[in-house]
């Protein structure tokens, strides 16, 4: 009789849920399993290797996670707004998250050039010690508080190269009258060295090389470089990229939006955003080296070293400029004596671990 | 009538469920919403600082993921199984997860010693890098698959520190009578230059140490060495870490269990996994510099760095180590070819990148 009942039961109340009611979940069963589709907004064109594909796999794995309860859809950059605008778009609630760069938005915040990767900064794995264990997450949100955002580390693309030049640089000199696609504090550092720094979208750089209108330009490395064929309009590819030694890429979630979630969704946002982060490095570790080797085998790619003046020259130059972004705001300076600490501390350590092994297997 | 019915029958539903069924979750809210409790083992102290908290870690974030339907209990060394019985035990089902390291079932598999670290062989980065995109997970399935086991990324120290020292080693002819605690393949290096590898469980090095009964000994980095006060025993502490130079350690999961799992639990499983294979090497990256300071500044540590021609040698008999590990079986081979491969190429790309950068930087 028991049986029969729920058995009867069960049956009506499927029926009634088809019009009335949200599926269950959760381990109580006692709450509404409400389902949440999501829009997550980039600064990338559409599943551009590493930075773009990166947020199509959270999304992915937060449905499975989620077992569908959180649907997520990724737009390229100017789908549903322009690139840089992805900011102010979750800020605001357009989007719920986006995938970005946080020095991007320096213009709101200043100390937000602190959180993707300064020159002669830290690399990928100390920028995560830093995020994670060394206050740097605390106060990131702190800078990301007043926007109604929280951010999570989103990537990262490690050490990038130093670039693709047309004139060789054998002296600090060579510097001087640059004109080189170089944004951000780098772009900063090359104009206190004399030389031409310009801002340019990445789908101009290729013309823009091969007209002569800019001598030289950074993109990313091996793997995103070979994709834009710049081995076809420059002479000389340099390393190391003293400007964005490991760059860290960024999630902005509407705080508001992530209040809605149940405590089991949240956790799975966070976490998978924390396995992305990895995986984005494993990713570019693995495919620059292949890139590296078409580059110099199949496209005869003369790659080449910044003498040792010119890279001790840019990090005088570095020193001072981060130091001056320090002194913008209160919170920036507080965010920069953090950020320097632990990098004076990383390196002394990594001078006995991470460097010194390196240097021994070489 | 209909909303009427609807709680009629909810309740009828609620009570029955007090006895004979489990919660709803799911999308669907179709099927049942079974919870799992799970045993994980592991080969460290319960609570051990890194090693032993990264799976505690894992098994409060998998419950928060899963609202609480999939929950873990950890198991410290020792408490349901010995430590070197975690692989035998998650095998047969006794548990259904286990945290440890790969190299100590190399009496199962030989190719398992190319899963956690070899001498002169692969960084954390490099490791992430090779497993996730360059072919080694399947390798490791492929190794585990015939004793039932998943294996997954489960944390990395990073590059281990050269260990302690009572006797100074200035030409490789000191390495010569050296009775130094250095387990795996790394001992058996050393034994090839002349010295006497010892294996001994971290309890017993202290001891070991300070009675003479050993010379020499390695552990993990400043972090953990610290905890074991070892500076009190031993008068010199060397640099790099040549033998473990990115020690990964893994998650093993009996794949019966697994299979039991839906999907959205499979995936907070392996995303969770992969979120804690990060964590730890960020977790490390800051605990160490900090305990090198304190080891330097408050303990007056000698820290240095191995002459240049004793790394050679050891690099020399690793290379040869490794390579016999290799002529073990086929599927040895197998793996060390793609491992070998991987650590060339990826050593050419760090020339230009992790390694020209951090150099530049110093």
């Amino acid at each position: 009789m028991k049986r029969l009942l729920v058995m009867v039961a069960a049956a009506l109340v499927l029926s009634a849920c088809n019009k009335d009611c949200e599926p269950q979940a959760g381990a109580t069963g006692a709450e509404p399993a409400k389902t949440f589709k999501w829009k997550l907004v980039t600064s990338w064109p559409k599943n551009f290797p590493g930075l773009g594909t990166a947020p199509e796999r959270f999304a992915e794995q937060v449905e499975q996670l989620s077992g569908g309860r959180l649907t997520i859809k990724v737009y390229g950059a100017g789908e549903l707004v322009p690139a840089l605008q992805v900011f102010d778009a979750v800020s605001q609630g357009t989007a719920e998250m986006g995938h970005s760069g946080a020095y991007y938005w320096k213009g709101k915040a200043s100390a937000a050039q602190f959180f993707t990767s300064v020159p002669f900064g830290l690399t990928a794995q100390e920028m995560n010690g830093w995020i994670q264990y060394g206050g740097g997450q605390a106060l990131w949100e702190e800078v990301y508080a007043p926007f109604n955002l929280l951010p999570l580390p989103g990537g990262n693309t490690g050490v990038q190269m130093g670039g693709w030049f047309n004139k060789e640089i054998n002296s600090v000199d060579d510097l001087k009258g640059l004109k080189m696609r170089i944004p951000g504090l780098g772009g900063e550092v090359l104009a206190r060295a004399g030389g031409t720094p310009v801002t340019l979208p990445g789908g101009e750089i290729f013309t823009s090389l091969q007209t002569g209108t800019i001598d030289a330009t950074e993109w990313v490395g091996p793997y995103n470089d070979l994709a834009f064929g710049l081995y076809k309009v420059a002479e000389h590819y340099y390393y190391p990229g003293w400007h964005e030694p490991g760059s860290m890429m960024e999630f902005t979630i509407n705080k508001d939006a992530f209040a809605e979630l149940p405590a089991d969704l949240q956790a799975i946002v966070r976490i998978t955003a924390k396995a992305i982060n990895e995986d984005m490095l494993a990713e570019y570790t693995t495919r620059n080296q292949a890139a590296l080797i078409e580059l110099k085998e199949k496209h005869g790619v003369d790659v080449r070293e910044f003498p040792a003046d010119v890279l001790n020259k840019l990090q005088t130059l570095s020193d001072e400029v981060v130091a001056e972004v320090a002194g913008a705001d209160p919170l920036s300076q507080k965010v920069y004596d953090s950020y320097k600490a632990y990098r004076d501390q990383v390196k002394a350590y990594h001078a006995v671990s991470e460097q010194a092994y390196i240097n021994a297997r070489d």
